[in-house]
């Protein structure tokens, strides 16, 4: 055994995967074997796995990456800037960065607003569909409601779309298909192929014991390029030296979760429609009232999104907060912002933007005990506030 | 004290600094308290202060943010596309992201080429500033060779040439002044008012302990637009859920390497001179020779740089590694290109690209005997490969 001496703490404190030392090659193989087991879980090569940050990221790359190649290029048969289609119900990593790169001048973008039960008409997304569209980016399921968007079916019309144009030269190469998969991490199928979509993104946020760690599946067909400039890491899509011990922390989280998937959703689905029978039956209720958000079948174990139409939302999560329990009442990425949900907004146009929707999130912690107390205390709650609300 | 209910699995696993219920609330408080701390080693408000993924991330956020803003701003003045001013021996995140930003139409780059002894003129640096300049990004020290560039100097020249401006309307914005500090952290002043910069890169991946974390320090005056579209985390200027854990790993290793820094300087600047002197004296260089890169006042404590004019670095580096010792060849960033060293490039026009230099980086677990058995290696070494090699 030889003596080992680190002089290399300009490149990184931890072993750098990009050093081409002992170390350095050592920690690649481990970056590499990672980067197989993730692909493995989507049914998809290693190459096409990319380790960036967070979810945030994924979706940024995918999307800017997407328009940048794109604009760049001067694709043939693109009149004017490149064309993004995608709801209005999407993430805000997503919807922001759809309106960041309209407003720089570098796409156009047409927003499909989604039905009352929060799902997404396939025909009316594939009725925006033009020469210039280079991107169709819909999410697996929401972050407000729980919804499952029909990602088969849009990606049959996106197919459908391509063959009804011919080209002489080249095959189409779009519009390329993004789903944003973070909150279905768990629960839901997530073989890229089976799915029919070109980029994919996760996130370790969402994954019991995970690392803070995003993940972007590119098919490897798909022409994308990177947003920052800098290494080669990452085919030089994510420049910046790797989180190793994030990534390593991830892919073990992933695995562990993927293989309790099922059981997982069989329980959480019991107690979320346990919960909401519960709810629903409750006196208190009588002069109050109680809307579910998004669809009944097609929806993540995990969430429940209810609307009390006279009750401020905000104050419930601070009432409920104070009695122990956390829950929130919109995307935690827009609650800096004094505007309700535009995803319940886009629901409900009748209900108050300011009353919006109490979401209460399942994981692996929660059991039946939890829920009957939430309930319990939530009573009380909306016993106090009724005299001053409805 | 109240049972604490988690139900808001969809925001996050771990409390998430935007939510608004207590959790939040809690982590948000640790959050702000971590960002004083860090302002406080800069002399900053904590409000200039902007967590990112690291390095590489703070740096595309300072040279992107800044090309944005001005060209959506239209600047009055401005002639062209916004223009940056910078070196030839910049961190790839710094010089990739800079030919990026050209390559798509949105900025215009000057290159000034550093001295022989890998220091920039701040003169030459002044000569490039124009009406169009926007930005000027110099780094502190430079990660291969480790020299220390003149940041005083540079923000001086940029400071008298806003005066020479006049203008009718508006105070004199651009040229903004960055530094990329992420190798200075550990041993030099980081007083952003001293050293007169706008904006100010950091990496946790380069401190002891620290997570994998970035900070860019953004002097409150200074308008900056973010890259990734999202949420509100950080101003709105880095969107996605803030790392907390890494953060507040960062910050306490951050505390900590500010408190050892003189002590720390000496004790490696002495074992620094100690390794080259006992190099230089080596009877083993008599037919093979040795340049050591860089200016030798102005510099790291920590990094030594050199060249065997007819050895490949990456040879050596493979060779001390076979040995146990882990050196560099070149910033690991860019180890994935065929190509050798654009820093040693740059400083040795006359020796082969391939040649390039062997940089030892020493950190706190570097002890005299260390440098003596890698000397005693790099002899054995050198003497095998001298027949082959001169």
């Amino acid at each position: 055994m030889v003596k080992s001496i680190y002089l290399d703490y300009a490149a990184s404190r931890e072993p750098n995967p990009s050093s081409i030392h002992e170390l350095g090659v050592a920690a690649k193989k481990k970056l590499e074997k990672t980067r197989g087991d993730v692909a493995s879980v989507l049914n998809a090569r290693p190459e096409e796995i990319i380790f960036t940050s967070g979810g945030t990221e994924s979706n940024n790359l995918a999307i800017q990456g997407i328009v940048y190649t794109a604009g760049e290029l001067g694709v043939k048969n693109f009149t004017s800037v490149p064309h993004i289609v995608t709801t209005n119900i999407e993430h805000p990593s997503v919807l922001e960065t759809c309106r960041l790169l309209e407003r720089r001048g570098l796409a156009e973008v047409s927003i499909v607003p989604v039905e009352e039960n929060g799902i997404v008409d396939p025909k009316k997304i594939r009725k925006k569909i033009k020469k210039n569209t280079v991107l169709v980016s819909v999410m697996y399921t929401n972050n407000e409601i729980g919804t499952i968007q029909p990602i088969r079916e849009i990606a049959k019309e996106i197919r459908h779309y391509k063959k009804t144009i011919t080209y002489k030269l080249e095959p189409r190469t779009y519009p390329i298909f993004h789903t944003d998969a973070v909150q279905a991490v768990n629960y839901l199928d997530l073989n890229v192929e089976k799915l029919g979509v070109d980029l994919l993104s996760l996130s370790g946020s969402k994954i019991a014991g995970a690392g803070r760690v995003g993940v972007l599946y590119k098919k490897k067909s798909v022409p994308l390029q990177n947003i920052f400039g800098g290494g080669d890491q990452e085919q030089g899509l994510r420049p910046g030296t790797e989180n190793l011990p994030a990534i390593l922390k991830f892919s073990s989280a992933l695995t562990e979760t993927r293989k309790i998937k099922e059981k997982e959703s069989k329980r959480l689905m019991k107690l979320r429609d346990y919960f909401l029978v519960k709810l629903e039956h409750s006196h208190i209720l009588k002069n109050i009232g109680m809307l579910v958000n998004g669809d009944h079948e097609n929806r993540l174990p995990n969430i429940v999104s209810i609307t009390f139409p006279k009750i401020p939302s905000d104050l419930l999560v601070i009432e409920l907060s104070a009695q122990g329990i956390m829950c929130s009442s919109k995307s935690a990425c827009k609650s800096a912002s004094g505007e309700g949900s535009y995803v319940i907004k886009a629901l409900r146009p009748g209900v108050d933007p300011e009353i919006g929707a109490l979401r209460f999130s399942l994981g692996g912690d929660t059991a039946k005990k939890d829920i009957d107390y939430t309930i319990r205390i939530l009573s009380k709650i909306l016993t106090k506030l009724k005299k001053w609300y409805t």
